[in-house]
């Protein structure tokens, strides 16, 4: 017996590395020393810090990926899973260095693998961040053959007394939300079982969103890295919002004693959260506590904030956030 | 509909890493800023350093986990996952600082999930790594109910003049092999195959190996930190044997125009892998292809080295490696 007959094949991924070695290369900067193929991938750190603090995040794209299995559109999902990460990082007042991914699979499809490390290239030139290592695993009976699951984690530098944490937050401090390009990457399994229970399919054309379903749905998770990183010493806490939605993310920014107080009755929620509600019959409270809702980040701080629109303010009170009418 | 409905329950996630961390905790050190529950996860860089590089790898425990899964037993996870990855940058001369794991389940299972934890935090200590953050994700139809995959990222820390890649092995070189505990983390798909084909069942005790199948195959990956991590001066290249085994892991650290020739002869390889051997009928050119064969390090240097056996030297020639007999 020999390993390919169990299921794998190295050089099946060297291969697929091959590639896509020429967009990864695009990311890379001078800080990154050695090419990829060693042990560990090395990054310089960067000079000019007095206190550095590096700042690291880990996730994945969830069950976005079945959504994009099924309507087979890859590429969006490398896009999500940077760009995702970058707001994690970005929300602490960290400015992005690199990332490594993790691609496991059940058996290694090229065109899916290369159409994910396009998208998370790109991202990471769009993001000025370094994708400097990664490991393609083929997994047989872990997942099943077509499916794989992609994580990714983000390294990032702030100076220590520049770490945005909300501690700084005050009585009074106005809120402002930056419009998010659609689900994000947060929800998915809640929306296949609404599209599945509705009899949807990803290829309908949706008259009321004049889109096809599957296209909305793999729409990328929103970078704010460009407009936010230059604005970052006007901010006293930033929320990006992921999983758990306002209810859950907002308090983790807010001191004790404060109460996030959003009204969004001049705010139009985007008509594909409606849609998706509406075919749920989801409560309004449970879609604020799962989805973005078309807000995929807050900004806190005083009026000076030229960036998004104000939806709210902090007040005293319990540390919480409160929507006015939902 | 709620998001529960859909079979994600975000409390679960919640209600599981208030078990975990007491564990998560004894790893921390004073270089961790902020408690867990932030976007970003934040380290302070250790002073001392003229040129610090930061040395950084990310890996799954593999198939591991399906003999994991069948056996019940997971706490050995922790440690493989953990080991596997200092191992990675120990290589190249790095310190751990700090590790992040990525969680990916069908169903969360708190009692598997705290067990996993468990291991990835005592190895941790041993490896003077702390474990700052992670993501915990339910993803459900991405994987099986019971099934789960483990992946982490290291980052560690080297001055960029003591980076050691193999690059200063030069010919007369003395080679040297370090014990692994078993099959560490690779080559599970290949052992497992062999392990149904043959009819054989993890429960089972194996008359010649004087042990049973499960606890044999799940003894966790060896850390080589503590032995090596003193001597790192005095070596030229390190060799972690993963996956590729010996053929595919240690050109990567040789230079051209020089040959890595190991006699085996007084060398044995352990049962457990000649037992797989014969039970699948392995090429032995295979096996050295896949598996450690009971060597999980390969140390190059000059006669000082104190640590292993002497397995072999570096001569002019190719860049490969020879393995005499094989």
């Amino acid at each position: 017996m020999l390993y390919k007959d169990s299921g794998v094949d190295i050089r099946k991924a060297d291969d697929a590395f091959s590639e896509v070695k020429s967009f990864i290369n695009k990311t890379l900067t001078n800080n990154v020393i050695n090419s990829p193929g060693h042990f560990g991938a090395t990054y310089r750190i960067p000079e000019g810090y007095e206190k550095p603090v590096l700042v690291s995040s880990i996730d994945s794209v969830g069950t976005k990926v079945l959504v994009a299995v099924e309507y087979g559109f890859y590429q969006g999902l490398g896009n999500d899973i940077v760009n995702h990460c970058v707001n994690d990082i970005l929300v602490m007042g960290a400015k992005p260095l690199y990332i490594l991914d993790y691609f496991g699979s059940g058996k290694l499809d090229k065109k899916v693998f290369v159409e994910v490390v396009k998208g998370m290239s790109s991202a990471c030139e769009e993001n000025e961040c370094s994708l400097i290592g990664g490991e393609t695993a083929e997994l047989p009976d872990l997942y099943a053959d077509n499916i794989f699951d992609l994580a990714v984690q983000i390294t990032g530098i702030v100076e220590q007394d520049k770490i945005i944490d909300g501690s700084k937050i005050r009585e009074g401090d106005k809120v402002f939300g930056l419009a998010s390009s659609g689900f994000h990457t947060n929800g998915y399994s809640l929306i296949r079982a609404v599209i599945k229970n509705a009899g949807l399919s990803l290829d309908e054309h949706i008259e009321e969103l004049n889109g096809i379903l599957g296209d909305l749905l793999l729409i990328p998770h929103k970078s704010y890295y460009r407009e936010v990183f230059p604005i970052l010493d006007s901010l006293r806490g930033i929320c990006h919002i992921t999983g758990g939605g306002f209810y859950g993310n907002i308090p983790r920014i807010l001191p004790e004693g404060l109460t996030c107080y959003l009204d969004l009755s001049g705010f139009k929620v985007p008509e594909l959260f409606r849609f998706i509600q509406r075919k749920g019959k989801i409560p309004e409270r449970e879609m604020f506590s799962v989805f973005n809702m078309g807000i995929g980040m807050i900004l806190v701080g005083g009026e000076d904030i030229k960036l998004g629109t104000q939806i709210g303010e902090i007040r005293k009170g319990e540390k919480k956030v409160e929507i006015n009418g939902v």
